[in-house]
């Protein structure tokens, strides 16, 4: 993914609302964000396949809210219309710990389930994304 | 809507996963960010079909902003297996905030927007039930 | 549930964009869908939680596409600006046939299921209000 | 974007639930689900944000309800448990038809503003990407 830096150079006021925050932050919360949103989606539908079901509800379900989660950030930070710093910062740090819940869970069972260890290095990149930009903004 | 209550006594583990959290509490904040997700989607389109919609923007924004934020808090507050405090809690004390923010903006355009009047009263009602859900996790 | 048509009566364009459907039928779809949305992400929740999950995998995942598709469908019909007949009554189409579909597999369960039973009840609401719209648009 | 065909490997059924339909072709559909998604949310935003944004009201809309039906496509396509392919191929279509008339409308625009440029054709890129698995699952 590369997409949202080139369509951020195209938006009619700066990104960041002025915020003077690197746009690039930005971009890549944006993108790490709608990444981590499919690969969770993905990994609660594997682990609900799995003969394991069972003993994977806890990551069936950090899975589904890191999705929900993600999905809704990946829309805000998207946007630099009327930006308004405070909200940014607080959902992106809220994005941050459910990333951090998740992506612990699903490391426990990357040893055994390959979209685990996928998932949750997705999910860990995504944490940090959120975590940068969140700095950035403060 | 009081239909959430009504599924939540259905679920086979006990609300707040054993948290001793009001399920109520629990019910009242996903209708209520539900119903939030929706009129702000709602509200959003009104003020872009205004002649004046041009001064809406920072409107349209968190209104938008507010839906998405909405949307995922109503599907993670609505799960109650493998439920984690911690999330659950981060999430609604966030949504909040964002609820508060849009709630302003719409308040500032009630007088001249019954949109945005009736999208105000249920944000600030969405406020609250997150608020409380939050006070009761903690 | 009866805000949808409350709001629509203040957006400033006539609902349906001027197609000449009955507002309420607008109305009654979106706050179906809606409503369809959170039960089937509950459902959802609920069958995940049950000792026998690993016999409702197909009600699961049925659950999750529907309460997507609702979302989607519900934020969708409840624009009225820049209304386009085909968009909808093609989206509104699609999710009849998947509430079909995730009716069909909750029903399979409703003796055994309360949640199965209160969401395909729900399910079924959604459907005819998907078909009636379709029908209005036609 | 190459993660979804990575992740697809991990499943613990095969891709397309023994139907036989190319993993590539779920994949790719996925991947190009979320990613005009993720754009068409940006482009609505840009849209807003121009000195003409009046005038974009139909681009606006068009981009928020292709990015709310993408967003439910892109989840539905990437679950493998239990899948049904009357649901997916029913969805894929009607997506795809969403898909076109959202191009359609950002092509007016791609002269004027490389937002609607990039968008629309990554639109029509996921167009293709939904018609191509439409066929591969008739």
């Amino acid at each position: 993914m590369a997409y949202a830096k080139a369509m951020l150079d195209t938006h009619p006021d700066p990104p960041g609302g002025g915020s003077g925050v690197d746009p690039a932050a930005i971009a890549r919360c944006a993108e790490a964000c709608a990444e981590c949103a499919q690969l969770s989606t993905m990994c609660a539908d594997a682990c609900l396949g799995e003969p394991t079901a069972l003993e994977m509800r806890s990551c069936i379900r950090s899975d589904l809210d890191c999705a929900d989660v993600c999905a809704a950030t990946a829309r805000v930070v998207a946007r630099q219309t009327a930006f308004d710093t405070a909200v940014v910062r607080t959902l992106v740090a809220a994005c941050a710990e459910i990333c951090g819940a998740s992506a612990e869970e699903c490391e426990r069972h990357a040893a055994h389930h390959a979209h685990c260890r996928i998932c949750g290095e997705a999910t860990r990149r995504c944490q940090q994304a959120c975590e940068q930009l969140m700095l950035a903004l403060a």
